[in-house]
């Protein structure tokens, strides 16, 4: 367990304190809102938020019974789900004032299992382009990168052990890499997407940001409804890993590259066989695929916005990717979900030899700035072929900021990715240079 | 043109009526909801509807500029799509008076084309298994089927032209052929999802009721936003049609095997070649998996619901699907989606020698009684393997009852579909057996 403030516990590690008796609810609900107290205004994570309310929940499941696998624990949601307890504005003055009647299967499942709402984070409008007021903790000046901007820099800051994002290109990988946290999309469609605000039916992935591999699996089994798995990768198994570059390679900045290179290097003197596995030419087709059917599909899920408000939608997304979803022709969209269905199947071959692939999991540190929220050019097609990823971090950039790989494995082998990203971070020793330590302490020091 | 009274005129003719000058979509509104004035308490197809609201807008839209393929053609959406006009309720009390703020996609697209939305349809609670009051328009001792009831109900009685449903195992395609119309299930994710309540990401299909094929083809193009296809089938091809028995087959009962086979041997002298297309004996599977996908799906989609509401939930639906889905371990969901997804590329191999399969719709007539909506043992496969299927009218049963066969196509091959299915129609010359022109004239003679 390691040696944290309250608030900057792993999930993990809180619920087993509440479980032990070490630690109640409350004082690590009351740990996680001064945090809030002494940061939110600068970092700006969070959309709506009730402490009045979490502390009333924590009291209440600090009375018993244990409800279950994140009994106590402080989640919150990006504010494109719905909550019974929040109002979901979607970062929309569309939406000004909605209040939902129930909450998201996201949010009930959570629940059931013990965790305590603290509120709604920060989107990008509808999950899109535009960009809230949310900031880098680890350098004010930079965007956390997006959409789920709230729930990242939240879980990065201190704030909340885990938030629940969605990725419909990048939107959790990216932002969880920017901010030095562990970010995890899971198997398209295992965390069901009932009380979403859905984008894109084909793509719309509901993820989690969080501080440690450990607390990903926790928040999966809770989510899903099941019981913890074991992570402990087979002693007697070498890992089959190999670095991924796909054809947008050449768009990570140098920083990325090694960090790549090395970490496969380092992985083989840490036991595992590492190898190259080049995409077929086929899959380059990806990347056009995925903006046709992200834009065919949100065009069509945002009719009522576009229609009756279209004023009030931001340029960036009404001339972006709502202009493109109308002016793309539905055999285009059609050939874009064939080849995606195709590229599914033919990936099978690449799993044959491999365990998990290596790959970047953004061109490089988080961009200056918070009007725009970086590139999602190594993540698209990850979100389109449907396989679990995962970004854990430990690297720096030329700026100091957090820089992270991408891990990714097989669909429905989600399981076989949280082992295989614990594995990585024990035979590299990765825990040493976790970024969420760093500034908690800094940001701590700096502000108090 | 077909010579029937305005009420029941197909959309594709009341929509060139209004084009050409020779009716008002305000003459077309008033004649359906005359219609429902003198049907709906025997059919109890709505479960929400505004005269005022939709003579408004019919008169607002006869004024001009002229809308879309739909322009002035009423229209009514299944009460599990959220509408900014009307409550969305899903037929469960948990959710009495919810009004939604804003308009599902397939409202707002049909809007958008000139569609006059007249009301919400009766569903099955939740689009499950519980139903709904409402009755056959063609015996009102029986189930008009489920879950789409209210949709298939009002079309066939005459009420509105078009209606949509959605099928998660066979909640359109059942109830069209138990009510003698067109029932058409597009490519899984044709028409998007977003605003629906829903209950299976991975099965939810929102789906079409309607009076002809034309009439599918007119509001796949407005729920799509492209414009009108070509069904013709090309004069020099022959057509390769496949009877595909399924392992269910002698579920069917013998009027229904009959007409499969007599379909069969039509088709061969009207010029089709026509073979057997026996399904790969894995897919045998796909009934246990479609009903672990479902149940799984649900039970998570539905924690509000069953967490705060239990007790207001149907016993049939709790203890049904929803306790099914509680105690479906994630693995066995896993393999289910597995296997559909390998059955899903696997059916190429009968696309290569077929250009369509013929298979019943259900199992026989609609069933006595409204407390259960028949059997959907012909549906779920259909559902589950993404291909578009419709099913046309033309044949009855033992008790003089509607019965009608299924056509299936490719994934992504809908406009084949369509295409075939009108030139089945033409070439059987089924148009003569129109049940809706029997249903209208025999029900007009006897309520007036």
């Amino acid at each position: 367990m390691t040696d944290r403030p309250i608030h900057a516990l792993t999930a993990t590690d809180a619920a087993l304190k509440i479980a032990r008796g070490e630690l109640t609810s409350e004082q690590l609900v009351r740990a996680c809102l001064e945090r809030v107290t002494l940061r939110e205004t600068h970092v700006r994570a969070f959309a709506h938020i009730d402490f009045d309310k979490a502390i009333e929940q924590a009291r209440h499941y600090d009375r018993g019974p244990h409800r279950g696998l994140l009994h106590g624990v402080p989640v919150a949601f990006k504010d494109i789900v719905d909550s019974a307890d929040f109002p979901s504005t979607y970062n929309s003055p569309i939406w000004a004032g909605n209040q939902p009647r129930s909450d998201a299967a996201c949010i009930g499942m959570s629940k059931a299992a013990g965790g305590v709402v603290v509120g709604k984070t920060v989107t990008t409008e509808f999950a899109n382009i535009t960009p809230g007021p949310t900031r880098n903790p680890h350098d004010l000046s930079r965007t956390p990168g997006g959409s789920s901007q709230g729930s990242a820099a939240a879980v990065a800051d201190g704030m909340v052990p885990l938030a629940i994002g969605t990725q419909t290109t990048g939107s959790t990988i990216r932002p969880a890499a920017y901010c030095g946290i562990v970010g995890y999309k899971p198997t398209f469609g295992d965390f069901v997407r009932g009380g979403m605000k859905v984008a894109s039916d084909s793509l719309d992935t509901i993820s989690i940001l969080a501080r440690s591999v450990d607390d990903c699996a926790l928040w999966r089994a809770a989510l899903i409804g099941t019981t913890l798995p074991d992570l402990r990768w087979p002693k007697d198994r070498k890992p089959r890993i190999a670095v991924c570059r796909t054809k947008v390679w050449n768009e990570a900045d140098a920083a990325t590259q090694r960090m790549i290179e090395e970490c496969a290097e380092r992985l083989v003197k840490a036991g595992a066989s590492v190898g190259e596995a080049p995409l077929p030419r086929e899959f380059d087709g990806l990347w056009d695929a995925h903006r046709d059917i992200s834009s065919f599909e949100a065009a069509r899920n945002f009719t009522w916005e576009r229609t009756t408000h279209r004023d009030q939608l931001s340029p960036a997304f009404r001339d972006g990717r709502i202009s493109q979803g109308e002016s793309c022709p539905y055999d285009r969209y059609r050939s874009a979900l064939e080849l995606a269905a195709r590229c599914r199947w033919e990936i099978g071959a690449i799993w044959d030899r491999f365990d998990l692939l290596l790959t970047p999991a953004a061109p490089g540190e988080a961009p200056v700035g918070i009007t725009a929220t970086g590139s999602a050019v190594f993540n698209g097609i990850w979100t389109l072929l449907y396989t679990p990823c995962i970004t854990i971090p430990g690297w720096s950039g030329p700026a100091g900021m957090p820089i992270g790989p991408q891990l990714v494995a097989p669909r429905g082998e989600d399981i076989r990715l949280l082992a295989l990203a614990r594995w990585v971070q024990e035979r590299l020793d990765l825990s040493r240079n976790a970024p969420i330590a760093r500034i908690v302490e800094a940001s701590t020091s700096a502000d108090s």
